[in-house]
């Protein structure tokens, strides 16, 4: 089983070990199945016709809104449809955060004259109650605003303005690393005496498109309205205060945060034919941010998850273990589908081989994230040459996802989905996050890859 | 100098061989020469804004074209910006086929009413002279047309409707086994007496876009209008003739080719420090389609072939071999400047040590297609560990590339630049292949993958 047989692998330069007769017809068969599941995918695919529907038809669904509802009725009987042996929802209360009506940010220095900036509020923020208007003073980073003297911050906004690192190859890197600024630049600047925060978009495009994304509030301080700026607006931005250290800038948003709203997980199963008791989780999640249709982010990762249901049973693949798709509701800004979800399957007793997620776009499949100890990982690894004729070469040790992390301490491995991740943050949290960047091909192989993963897991375990 | 010291090698499952000492320091010399390679490619690359010019300051630039004229100026020019020890240009004579008024086709049926399909002409088709009405016969092959009555197809068009199979992981694939229906399928047609040659367009993706690309003419029988169909329009027309199989195709075109032109290749050149005699080539093909801009065929592989140079000089990695940059012309429809350039380096007696095409689009870098005697392949791919950590992963043995094919007995290996090939012919040949459909780090990882072979290649020989 751990050595594939095709031809191509003989001249990729791996050792075809000498496997006793038994092991090598598991290969083949193997092989053969795996084909099986790539060859339905590719010719009949329907990820990418269900994200279709689920962008152009329903759109944003940001947790509490009425398209996040309309988007668990659809997950439900898109689902039904699959002829599962079961499909249910799992209650959760959900935040419920509305952005209100467009942002403003103007910027008027000496004479006056405003300019524009691309803005969008940050999720979670509080409005401004009105116009804000207040200087503006720029850190690269929270250690840099934290040296600055009390005077230099206090009633102003602060900008944070440190780019994403074009150097990495992976641009996850960049994006985690940057990230405190918009994550916990807020209440830092207001632990300083700002009275808000504008913080650079976390992308290494140069474009007008502001990039939505949570923030944190620490409980401690108070709250101020935080904006992002797009990454050409926070670059204008700066040069004008190089000229006008003066200059000022109106802030205009009405977003708010409404009582929390009752929500789902919807979740359809497989029971597996030797071990129903084994399961293997794989999800995405439901939920996206309401600047434009979560495609990316992540339908892709939710109608990949429901094709590898599809799959293995279009295939005829049973699986000897159960197989679980999990929409999450809530990843973005709370976590709590995830956290519900890993709650119900420990007051339940269940016992999780494993669980994969999917939020890292819809793009070519490059491999897997694997977190679990050592022997695990290597386990896992030993089936990568079978998913090698496919392009999935890059299962590496790695954080797996949001929504299954709460799973953690429950299940032998958590995978994530690695796929290429170049283009993933021109659109996150973006109006441009929209089906047609969505490239078919590039999504059913995605779904494939999981699949062939998944029977692996289902039939032998870990 | 085989294997890198990168950590994230370590753990990626590599085995490090004990090494002399010297062997170490010359491969963690290579890794971070490699790095810095990349670094400049990532943080300050100049291939996406030469790109945007090239796109859309001249845009489509088929052979014999005033733009084809304009690129070659625009190509001499950037280079000896480059500060190169030599930029040049070598005259060759190229075919001067123009396409006309956009072309027309309608179906008519018993009833008369027309209905248009999304129509072009194949490369180098001769014109209809007016209108060209007659019936149609599908077929799926060349084969199965060979074995019509020749009543079913005198005096008809003769759709070529085979798709492209999906089942391909490679899309280049697919591409090669249907291409024989445009390359040969009109004379084909006109063998059989049809009156021209109707063919579904070259692509896995059901879209309104048709396709051009060349056809062959064979001397021996009459030269018959030929027309690329889009799949959707092909589909349509497919459909439209099990109810009507009686139904007419009217075709309108007026594309011809006149007299030959004289044009160019442009090669800049940086001399090897040690062997000024042993040359290193690296290209793309200057040429393309008339329907668009050429941005991912070829003009990614343009500006990453003189970012090689480029990137070189910027890090100070003075190559030891002479580095060539080739601009081909008009790899299109005919490959003279591919063929001159190989004739006019035999007749010089220079020594080619490699040459590389990146001619498959500006899409994320998987590695490369080698074309040599297996103890060369086996050399090259020594070097594979040290690209890994950038996700070139995929270096095997395989078909180089249009352009540099004719140097095949003349350099030691010929390799192609390989990247993700899912998107590629989406666009391949269309009115679609523009410059918003490339992504900057896409393409800068690919011409830094390009350089850090070449300089491979430059310091240690084969």
């Amino acid at each position: 089983m751990l050595v594939a047989t095709f031809r191509r692998l003989l001249w990729a330069g791996l050792t075809l070990t000498v496997l006793p007769a038994a092991a090598q017809t598991a290969a083949t068969t193997d092989s053969v199945n795996i084909r099986r599941l790539y060859d339905e995918a590719l010719a009949r695919g329907q990820s990418y016709d269900n994200l279709r529907h689920l962008c152009t038809r329903i759109g944003g669904r940001l947790s509490g809104s009425p398209q996040a509802e309309q988007a668990v009725q659809w997950g439900k009987v898109t689902m039904e449809m699959l002829g599962l042996d079961r499909v249910y929802l799992q209650e959760v209360m959900v935040p419920h955060w509305v952005r209100g009506a467009k942002e403003k940010a103007v910027v008027r220095g000496a004479k006056g004259k405003g300019l524009d900036l691309a803005v969008c509020a940050l999720g979670g923020s509080v409005g401004t109650g009105g116009k804000l208007r207040a200087q503006v003073v720029e850190v690269q980073s929270l250690q840099e605003l934290a040296a600055l003297p009390a005077e230099k911050v206090k009633g102003k906004f602060v900008l944070f303005n440190r780019p994403m690192n074009p150097l990495y190859i992976e641009t996850g890197q960049a994006y985690g690393e940057a990230g405190d600024q918009r994550r916990a630049g807020p209440s830092a600047a207001a632990r300083r005496g700002a009275v808000g925060a504008l913080v650079r978009s976390l992308t290494l495009a140069h474009d007008d498109y502001p990039h939505t994304g949570s923030l944190r509030y620490d409980d401690q301080v108070a709250k101020v309205p935080a904006a992002a700026l797009s990454t050409n607006s926070a670059d204008q931005l700066s040069q004008l205060l190089k000229a006008d250290p003066d200059l000022t800038v109106e802030l205009e948003m009405s977003c708010q945060t409404l009582p929390d709203v009752k929500s789902y997980n919807v979740v359809g199963e497989i029971k597996g034919s030797k071990y129903p008791d084994e399961i293997i989780t794989v999800g995405g999640h439901l939920d996206s941010w309401d600047l434009a249709q979560g495609a990316h982010d992540d339908g892709t990762g939710c109608v990949q998850s429901m094709e590898v249901l599809r799959l293995l049973k279009a295939t005829g693949l049973r699986p000897e273990r159960t197989v679980r798709a999990v929409l999450f509701m809530n990843e973005e800004n709370g976590v709590r589908g995830g956290n519900k979800y890993a709650e119900l399957a420990k007051a339940a007793g269940e016992k999780h081989l494993a669980a994969m997620e999917s939020d890292g776009g819809g793009f070519t499949p490059r491999g897997f994230n694997i977190e679990a100890d050592a022997a695990t990982v290597r386990r896992v690894r030993q089936w990568q040459p079978l998913l090698r004729p496919y392009g999935s070469t890059n299962w590496t040790p790695g954080h797996a996802g949001t929504d299954i992390g709460p799973l953690k301490s429950q299940a032998r491995v958590l995978i994530g989905y690695d796929c290429d991740s170049q283009r993933y943050f021109d659109l996150h949290h973006t109006a441009a996050d929209t089906f047609d960047k969505v490239n078919r091909r590039e999504l059913e192989l995605g779904g494939a890859s999981m699949a062939a993963l998944v029977y692996l897991l289902s039939k032998y375990g870990l």
